[in-house]
């Protein structure tokens, strides 16, 4: 899924500073991999550098390196994307490689990295490490740290990872269009000892939120409050994975949250501990039992805990309207209204009008109704047991007792010590 | 205040499998007391089972079971419910047992409980037990874990409880609707040893809000974030009983949020610490001092403090529109405007015409202005020195010397070693 | 900067009870000291009294007392203000003595205070010490603990400090107009004991933000979410101060947030951790490692760092709205449509008319717009790399090596033991 552009050929990098490539430069960038499709990919096993058991990004994916004189070098392309939010909705956004969100880095404490950033968007950007301490030129502030990067130009920004943690790339340069059109992605940065905080399953995410209209296919980006897509890795249910793990694995989740509002992040059947910021690692005695973790905008949290009950356990968003796709906002209350009559002249003039939220809404998450175009169902999704009635940013963790895998030898499986892929829907 | 509806007459319930009621098991339900009134109720002395201090709803009541062979049972009722806001205004809401929000389910640590849940709403329903541990097909989301409760049927849920805390039942099926209109309700889980975190006074509420235009009677369901009615169960001030102590006790106060938003709820003349979550309680080393916490949408949080400073300390959230009532949004700013000759104009029209907030708005909270039917004012109350001019989610905590009570022995408040009732308003 | 206008002769203070001011009494009122500058003023280092290392008030100042046997004697005016917003911008607010917020109240724990409240206000007020313990009649709420204070009447609240802390004042009297006004200030109590918690910088501000229409002067003061001037003590950016560090000092910054949401305050360059509430000091065994801090309505938080990274380090409300000014909301989005022809029809009708949005909205960081009078541009200020496309609450840590001052052995800067003023915008 992932295919290599020729980069080159397209780049017209030219020489601006130190920290920018020169065409010259340009014939020795790192590969920039794309990306085609949003399902949860493998974890990608280093394959050279210091050992660390890898990330599942769900519905995204990890970006690959080369390594270069003791130096881990990323090429990240800032560009337009096409994202399929869920089976039937894509959205125009900006991204990185291919997707927003853009793929995950991953690295550990102590790599040098120099990353490589081409910009091929109608305007200027740059990106900030959010998280991660560097030096002052690197921070990546357009005006501020840097010179904003130009469409067609490539900068470098080179830093070493000095503390392992949670961190986010996106802009700092028209801040609130870029982010509201989808730039962002992942860093973790793992301990150089391994036997630091192990966990068997290590999930990241990115909590964000558009305002599509219904029947159209490119946010508004200068929305504040009424956004109706919220979505976890530029996905909503039932498009965002499940996440699976077996009966007595240690699980970790990261998020960061790039909305414009708190998300009060609830998992039923465990209690869990906030484990981990994007200041750093928690002490142990400032933890705090919790079943739902408030996230604020610009924050990152990790939670852990052990999944010692087995089935599939809700995960989702605890305000009500973001496990909603786009709604109506306005429906008037029809509660206790018998419609009867007024169905009836209705569909004298309109034949396929059907009456609604009489009795309730619950209907809509059973039935179809017609929508428009390139738009998810208000409440959606199929369980073993009838209709979900959820959207937006719900989905599910499965703990199994048995996970079969044809593959799990397969070498980019085997850090995932005891189990299977964040992608795989076991059922039974 | 107590009434014992015959349910079983009216119950349609058939056997639908393992969880569900047949009409021969229907016989056999405990009965279903209903409430019919907003008012603090006394605290609920165990008659049974095992012993533990009881908690306050405030505006509330704790839900009687019986014991059945090791069980305890409960018999919920999920059904439309007229609940009075406030003294003036009355709303059409979904609850349980006659009220929104729901009673109080007390138990112990260790306890097995049976709680049935009978459906007389229009549209299916389910129970989840937010925080508390059960088996995966006991967690209430419909379509995932259970078939949703149809109209007329009743769903057991059987589990135990492992652990002591602070937890809340609310619908996952057509959820935004259900939990708009106004259904929840709040469970504490007594700890087995009644000496762990022992305190005189244990209060509860939830934290919700409804979107009521004036002069109508049902919320609207689909409103995310303009809500005008900002509640603790179900009341706004004036409507919210204070809470009572004496000097000296160590008093807890439970809230859980249900809401669209944060509520950072602000207590004043003292400082007090959070110790215990919907996740488990706090352990003392990672406690933080505070007059304001802040509680995310499906958090919960229990604050203690020693009452150690006497007369009525207001209880708050701190966001300003959060203690007003129902208010015109884009009210134009008349500061600085005079509006004399305004007013005459328009006298010659509308004789009852009014000027308002040429100076502020002072003048709204001492006068009558008119307005709609079943409509509170945008601020009201009245206190020892004039007008509070509150609203919405606003009472006090009164700390008194001296609690005077003739009915010291009941038995019922035998558990609150110290004082008086929640529902006193003692001016003295 | 401080006038010191003659109170005695405007005021028509009269006798109401114990807590108020006579006509007679009026004579010995302390001044009331005027501030006509929207400048950060250099730190008020302590005349008499205990010694205490000041603080330093973004954009704002400390209020001089008296002593007066024993007593710190304070006079606050309640007041309407014109405050400069940012240099083209001035709002007409209501403050204390002549700005808004009001001037910083710093005392020492132990100290007993007095605090003359005069209002010149059109309508009632009080004052709320929020955080501070105080006797239940001195906790400000109008109607419950006190008569409101008339209009040009004087009111006396007099306490002692227990506790040092971090704290504010606000009215509990048309709370939501007078806060939407902004009359807010902060407090600051420092230990009794200088080796507790010591910082070589320590600077305060509250949070704030405004609904004024673009074009117009007067704060909209029913807006309960759509503000649109996000503010740092009645600043935004370009118009708020940098705060200015040696390298290596350990720097304190305590804000308070006086809006309606949360806002979660950002700092690049430096992990940093909570060191104190407006519930007191953080026990050292449950701070977290942060980059950025949540703060909910009605929260203060203290953060502290190590100023350890040389460069001027971005400082901000992680809401992307939150660093923009007043916005059109609803503007279409443009990207990807080719707007030449329509502009070409346009501009027959408007010449001026320019086209934006098609590419991004970077330009308009950039380019000169064509703005309503008194209405800063949504994205602005300059770096020295170009745009800094910010706006609202952004500023800069600076941190430097070398700090010049001619007036380095200033009486009111001995007490900053490294460094220069936090007004100081050095370059180099």
């Amino acid at each position: 899924m992932v295919t290599r552009r020729d980069f080159l050929r397209s780049s017209s990098a030219t020489l601006l500073g130190a920290a920018w490539v020169s065409k010259a430069g340009a014939a020795t960038l790192p590969e920039a991999p794309v990306m085609d499709s949003a399902a949860t990919q493998r974890p990608h096993l280093p394959p050279n550098g210091r050992p660390y058991n890898p990330v599942v990004t769900l519905n995204g994916w990890t970006l690959p390196w080369r390594m270069k004189n003791g130096w881990k070098e990323f090429h990240l392309i800032a560009e337009p994307v096409k994202r399929e939010i869920a089976p039937g909705m894509v959205a125009n956004l900006w991204g990185y490689n291919g997707q927003s969100p853009g793929p995950t880095l991953e690295c550990v404490e102590g790599d040098k990295v120099r990353i490589f950033v081409s910009n091929r968007l109608p305007e200027h950007t740059t990106v900030h490490w959010h998280g991660v301490l560097v030096p002052n030129g690197m921070d990546g502030v357009g005006g501020l740290n840097q010179p904003q990067i130009d469409p067609s130009k490539t900068f470098v920004y080179e830093f070493e990872m000095k503390k392992s943690g949670t961190f986010m790339y996106h802009p700092h340069a028209d801040e609130m269009l870029q982010m509201a059109m989808g730039m962002m992605g992942f860093i973790v940065v793992h301990p150089k000892n391994p036997g630091f905080m192990p966990v068997d399953r290590d999930f990241v995410f990115l909590i964000n939120a558009y305002d599509i209209d219904p029947g159209s296919y490119t946010p508004k980006v200068n929305t504040m409050l009424d956004f109706n897509l919220w979505t976890w890795n530029s996905r909503a249910f039932p498009g965002i994975d499940p996440l699976v793990a077996r009966l007595g694995d240690r699980v970790r989740i990261r998020m960061g949250n790039l909305t414009m509002t708190n998300h009060p992040i609830h998992l039923h059947g465990v209690d869990f501990e906030v484990t981990c910021t994007d200041g750093g690692w928690v002490p142990k005695s400032a933890r705090w039992p919790e079943v739902t973790t408030d996230i604020a905008v610009g924050q990152m949290r990790a939670i852990e805990f052990v999944a010692d009950a087995p089935g599939d356990w809700a995960f989702h968003c605890h305000k009500a309207h973001h496990t909603m796709n786009a709604m109506g906002h306005n429906v008037p209350t029809m509660i206790g209204v018998d419609q009867r009559k007024i169905v009836k002249k209705i569909n004298q003039l309109v034949p396929e009008y059907m009456t609604m939220g009489e009795k309730g809404m619950a209907d809509m998450g059973a039935m179809e109704m017609p929508i428009p175009e390139n738009t998810l169902p208000m409440m959606t999704g199929r369980g073993p047991y009838g209709a979900i009635e959820m959207g937006g940013m719900f989905t599910t963790v499965k703990v199994r007792k048995d996970l079969a895998r044809d593959d799990y030898k397969d070498p980019g499986w085997y850090r995932q010590p005891k189990g299977s892929a964040a992608y795989e829907w076991n059922e039974s």
